[in-house]
């Protein structure tokens, strides 16, 4: 899949849509899911353009990697549900009903969340 | 929450139990999950021993944290599912039902998923 600059998450990093910012870094954004589907419902995703993780894996530095998933850990400090636990997802392509072409990772927590598949 | 080496996956990591390996490298190990969710259901571990994301940010080189979310692309791609989509899932502490106490990436497809969270 080619990477769609029309998407929402890359019109919310060229500041053309406001969001709920959590925190940020040089290479990573972290806000507030607008639909929550948890207490806590943070998105965190890469400030360049990357599809998913095949795409990600193959084109992010090092220094990208890191901060994307070093940012898992801070928001959820952030967020006061490191100690309760909470459950990071992302959804890719069509059978993971990835909503958004522009990688992200939902952090949700402050309930038990359920299963992790339902058919 | 400290490292409990008796974990299942540090016992897999050190030999002592078997497990259906898909894919591993110097930092990484990739196995099926031995109670599938979902028709293609693997696991990602780091070798090294962290309970979770803030374990595994502070603690992880970039070596480390490149390795761990590289494999996952690598797995979806070894599985046949990097294309009709997947779902990467990882649990932490209570409120995410974390079942083993080191960190693990689920990468679940071969049919669409359901909702994230079901409470």
């Amino acid at each position: 899949m080619a990477y769609d600059s029309s998407n929402i998450f890359a019109r919310i990093l060229r500041g053309e849509l406001p969001c709920s910012r959590v925190a940020e870094d040089e290479y990573t954004l972290a806000f507030e899911d607008i639909n929550p589907q948890a207490p806590v419902h943070i998105l965190v995703i890469p400030k360049n353009s990357y599809v998913d993780w095949s795409d990600f894996a193959a084109n992010a530095t090092p220094n990208e990697q890191t901060a994307f998933t070093r940012m898992i850990s801070h928001v959820a400090e952030l967020a006061g549900i490191s100690d309760t636990g909470y459950r990071v997802v992302s959804n890719i392509g069509v059978n993971g009903h990835q909503d958004v072409p522009h990688l992200h990772m939902h952090v949700l927590g402050g309930a038990p969340v359920g299963p992790m598949v339902t058919r």
